[in-house]
């Protein structure tokens, strides 16, 4: 079992909940965060108990940012005030905790309890679905600390908002109020503070109990693989063999007799055991794709 | 003229009307659908009268999805169950009605009628511009049978509605209602029921009666093939030479007399023997692009 | 010091204004234009006085799209009657002014203080934020004049609105009012006109008086450059050395001290002198990428 310093991980029936736990310091990351982050969703992925991983944080602020407690040399990393809160990090372990999101076959949800600023924000784009308190602001506050986006912004906000939308807020670097954060597309959703954790359990509940296991598991990656190629012919070639696979299995009949019938599914299947081959998902979805 | 025994295809004036004909199974997926649609707009592309298609459906409902009157084994599509309703396509026959959509010099509009669900849904996403009656619903529901999104929408959901939107509704596999579908961009717009068909016709008639032939057949490719290039070299290349030689032709004449005369242009052009060769939209545009 | 004949290139403070200036006709484009609107946008990524371009237009109208003064013949370029407004043009130098947007490491923000069609609309597409008088028009008329969109946009625009949106505003050919371009994510905001210039300066300062000169030039490229990528891989292999690179510097001392002490930032980079270097960054965006 993982001892975690910065986080809360504990897991409530088929959710796991991922709490980042320094309220004291508004959640500030450090790079000790970014690698039990990445723990957290590698030991997601190899539980088949857990369905699915809830992200949110303790306190009132989901994460103010890197740690700028070493003062005006915080991300002087690599032998100055900042390694303390970034050695680690400044030999590109941020990496980590983004592969470990993008790999793990469990969907996240982010439910930020509060406001989210630098990469306080960017952790969380790996995700696949945001949710938040209707009071949180959020911003790509780089620009106004010397810095540029990190964590591979550059390319996961247009992904989600759109070219336009992400330089806008990268080059000015505001902070924006979750309406405008849901218009835009950053959020699914935004409800009251004191309801945001009902509301993602409930989320998290409607996947884990009608959806496959391993259907979501290989759903994750084929939109995340696929969805930037330059036409369809890489997901078309993947989708149809899959579900000619899966249509003889186990899965796709209690799916379909479970429609048929009105009633719940119950899928026997086990992501550990069950998920078919991907090669076309690379063993580093952050490193270069080759071919 | 083809026989089709799943679908209604009429031509209206410039529009050819495709319409889903099985509401007795509520117009549920076969392959021999599959095959008829790619008929459909084979037609639809080599005729030059036709200058729009508007795909709907007969009855209350678009489309419910793939057939499963075959019960529990209905995706045991190679020697099960499912043979039956989808042996052809199991051959990878889905991708036939793909291509001639994306083939198909003619623009088309989708009218959804009622709701639809899997590939109901899905087989709508290589058209240009979808409607709906403002009661229908949508369902990305191939998770919740055990399935992976299939008919190339882990590529072509997010080119339309972005890549989180896109993962959220096919990890919930939620049926979403047809205002959210319109907020998140699947649909342009949405209007009751019984004003869809006259929505969907002044649309392509506004299609029809102000632009080019061969203008619009040109416009949906470079679209199609350009927007997903990684800069916009490839666009630049084609679009230059290619409006250097239109315009020297019949129609830019008279289209910027119609324009400078504040009167209804009369396109001369004509698909079949005027649209300029291009090169760099490939035969097949859901086989891997080259290069 | 350039001499401009069809633009109105003043500097205000840390704001380069470059205005269109043929308000007799209608702002029409012209190849003159597209040369000079490259010149001033050359001019801001030279001069490190100058942090933000807002590109407007005098008189009620933005720009009416070519210039089609010569007629039915306005577009036959090479020899016929367009060659007096499009010469230069036809001989591809389009894309000078995409070059000289995209390669300018001062943002750009349009204010649209009246409609813009055609060229008038896409020739902004290459710029960052674009605001609106709320009584202005947009339309994508190419398809009515029998040509194809121009200027890269169909690659441009479905980075912007989506691939959907693109498609319908280029098929229809319509204009579309402002509200429709805001809602669809073309515009970022929209006032009443006589506030625009207003709006634009404020956002311009926002940017100017916030943020470091050098992390703006770097995240422009950033984001236009890795946000098509296929993956993360390429903008993590750039941010994570260039934040290592810039944590050691002034900017982000000053700017990470100004943040604790809860003031105005005052950056001391130069973008001429201190930019790292961007081997990443094509020398030319709009020549094809290699490799």
């Amino acid at each position: 079992m993982t001892e975690y310093s910065t986080l809360v991980v504990e897991q409530e029936g088929p959710i796991l909940w991922v709490r980042i736990n320094r309220p004291e310091a508004m959640n500030a990351y450090t790079a000790t965060m970014g690698a039990e982050l990445a723990a957290a969703f590698d030991h997601a992925d190899g539980e088949d108990s857990i369905r699915v991983v809830i992200l949110s944080a303790l306190g009132r602020v989901f994460c103010a940012g890197a740690d700028v407690s070493a003062g005006a040399g915080s991300f002087d990393t690599e032998s100055g005030e900042g390694a303390k809160n970034f050695g680690a990090r400044s030999e590109g372990r941020n990496a980590n905790f983004i592969a470990a999101i993008m790999n793990c076959r469990k969907p996240s949800i982010v439910a930020f309890n509060g406001s989210a600023a630098g990469v306080g924000l960017t952790l969380t784009l790996p995700c696949d679905i945001r949710i938040a308190a209707d009071n949180a602001k959020f911003g790509c506050v780089f620009t106004r600390r010397g810095l540029v986006p990190e964590a591979g912004s550059a390319w996961f906000l247009p992904q989600i908002v759109g070219l336009s939308q992400a330089l806008k807020w990268c080059l000015t670097g505001a902070l924006v109020p979750a309406s405008e954060a849901l218009e835009k597309g950053l959020l699914a959703e935004t409800c009251p503070a004191e309801q945001l954790d009902d509301r993602a359990r409930e989320l998290a509940m409607e996947i884990a109990t009608n959806t496959s296991p391993v259907a979501i598991a290989l759903t994750r990656r084929l939109l995340w693989r696929f969805s930037t190629d330059a036409d369809p012919s890489g997901a078309l070639s993947v989708d149809a063999p899959l579900n000619i696979a899966l249509g003889k299995g186990a899965d796709v009949h209690e799916g379909v007799s479970a429609f048929l019938e009105k009633r719940a599914p119950n899928f026997p299947s086990k992501v550990s055991s069950d998920t078919p081959a991907t090669p076309w998902w690379p063993a580093d979805p952050t490193a270069r794709r080759q071919g």
